[in-house]
């Protein structure tokens, strides 16, 4: 392990694959007040919001004010998911300062997410690349069920480089290949990595894992191994919905960040902080989050690198 | 990744380390009922109770008669912690079949522990040792507090290795090394593990890791890769106390096995079963575990090897 990166960066998902997933309806005013929190404490991305359809998630329906409202801060980029041209067009307007698109591995999985294939899907990312192109924004492809469908099982490692290829053709200055679901095992991430190491040496790698069966760290570690430093996580583990016991939250970011600096790895993240806000974002989503860093009773060892 | 071990020993240590640190008092009948239920899931190491004064813990009052009571199994070795020769008689009159003592690697939380010095622990060991010998039992030596201590820090690695030497010349079979605050990081395991082989090479090496911060699993990986094939775990992740939110349990079994047979690792240990007892646990200790596998609600990936 003495060749682990120095150095990782974290994208904070919590305003927006966090909170979509949450039953509880946050005002814009507690979201703006949530992503402020969060820059903060030193992340350098946040995923903001996603300017998706109202009807299809009621939580997002204020995208654009959320968006619009975000203390612009050196050094802080905010994301925005888009689904579609619409979506993309709002972002842009909303000064979105990077768009992340999404398609599924999976064709099983993209059709239930957006009722269409994944060729369909890609065409309309590059409908929404070109939109970038216009705004001279960055925006990067990420690719869900990566590493497994909820509908198909396993998935082919082939079809995620397929789609990254496709992705990068079209423009995405980085790939983001999430775990959807929480099922990767850390010889499948090892091997995924390399092979799309292989396939397109030099293209930037974020990987996102929820935690859904408690392997998320792991998952982590096995990237690091093979030289990823580009990670997805949510502030508490946020995410998940508490109707549905199953549909757990991103990976946890003070969990993470607490591994990453007891391995001498930086983040730039005060977890102190991140700390106080996993708790603040407890009470904004009316539930006690999966987190445990934040929970961890003897504090001697807790904040420090 | 490629020199993983083939095949993983876990010792379930949920009815001893988990239960003790549970508030709800399990009577013998259940806890009998417990072990009988985990043994039919294929574990074949199963810490079974601790006799331990009963002022110290109450939960584990009935250690004798849980012991006596247990249906002996080809294959299922039932394993008593003993803190003292008081102890060690009784779980020997109760046909114990292996035997487990315990001493802090640091000073402080042994004296916390047990109100003694590691000195003094050591010398209880070797009468404990003289008693196991005599019944021809074996035994093994757990250090507590071996990659961090809620009073102390950071716990050098030369105590734990010198610990381990004292125990293996008083006859310990294999060390146990204990994450008791579950503070440790991967490369912390991997160097203590390194060390350990280095100092004591062909010792058998069991981990034994508190999931208190979400790093269990990722630290059972970086152990994987040093080749430690044996480790502890509690069904559900059972242990820690209701009433000290951050005093939180070992890693979930669940979740081990789910982790080692995706990657291709065998346990011997079915994993629909354990679910089944994880979640029979959680009407035991009248509280719902911190296990994730038991909870995912697409079970398309859950049980597949």
């Amino acid at each position: 392990m003495s060749s682990l990166p120095d150095r990782v960066t974290i994208t904070e998902v919590g305003p927006r694959d966090g909170l979509q997933n949450e039953a509880l309806i946050v005002d814009t005013e507690h979201k703006v007040e949530f992503v402020r929190r969060l820059s903060g404490c030193g992340f350098t991305r946040i995923e903001a919001c996603s300017f998706v359809h109202p009807k299809a998630i009621a939580q997002m329906a204020d995208a654009q004010a959320v968006m619009s409202a975000l203390p612009r801060r050196e050094n802080v980029t905010y994301i925005a998911l888009v689904p579609n041209e619409v979506g993309a067009r709002n972002a842009i307007a909303a000064n979105a300062q990077e768009i992340a698109t999404v398609v599924s591995a999976s064709e099983s999985h993209n059709r239930a997410n957006v009722n269409r294939s994944v060729e369909e899907s890609l065409a309309g990312v590059g409908r929404v690349a070109g939109l970038a192109a216009e705004a001279g924004l960055p925006w990067a492809g990420y690719i869900a069920t990566s590493f497994g469908c909820p509908y198909e099982g396993e998935v082919p490692v082939q079809h995620v480089i397929a789609i990254s290829r496709r992705l990068r053709e079209l423009g995405s200055y980085a790939i983001s290949l999430g775990d959807t679901i929480g099922a990767a095992n850390p010889r499948q991430v090892s091997a995924v990595v390399r092979a799309f190491q292989d396939a397109l040496p030099g293209t930037p790698l974020r990987l996102h894992f929820h935690d859904t069966r408690g392997t998320g760290l792991a998952n982590v570690l096995a990237a690091l191994i093979e030289g990823v430093d580009s990670f997805d996580s949510s502030v508490g583990g946020l995410g998940g919905c508490p109707y549905a016991p199953g549909a757990a939250g991103n990976v946890a970011t003070e969990d993470l960040v607490y591994m990453l600096e007891r391995m001498g790895i930086e983040t730039g993240v005060d977890l102190a902080k991140l700390i106080e806000v996993a708790r603040w974002a407890e009470n904004l989503v009316g539930r006690s989050l999966p987190g445990r860093v934040k929970d961890a009773a003897d504090s001697v060892l807790r904040g420090k690198a």
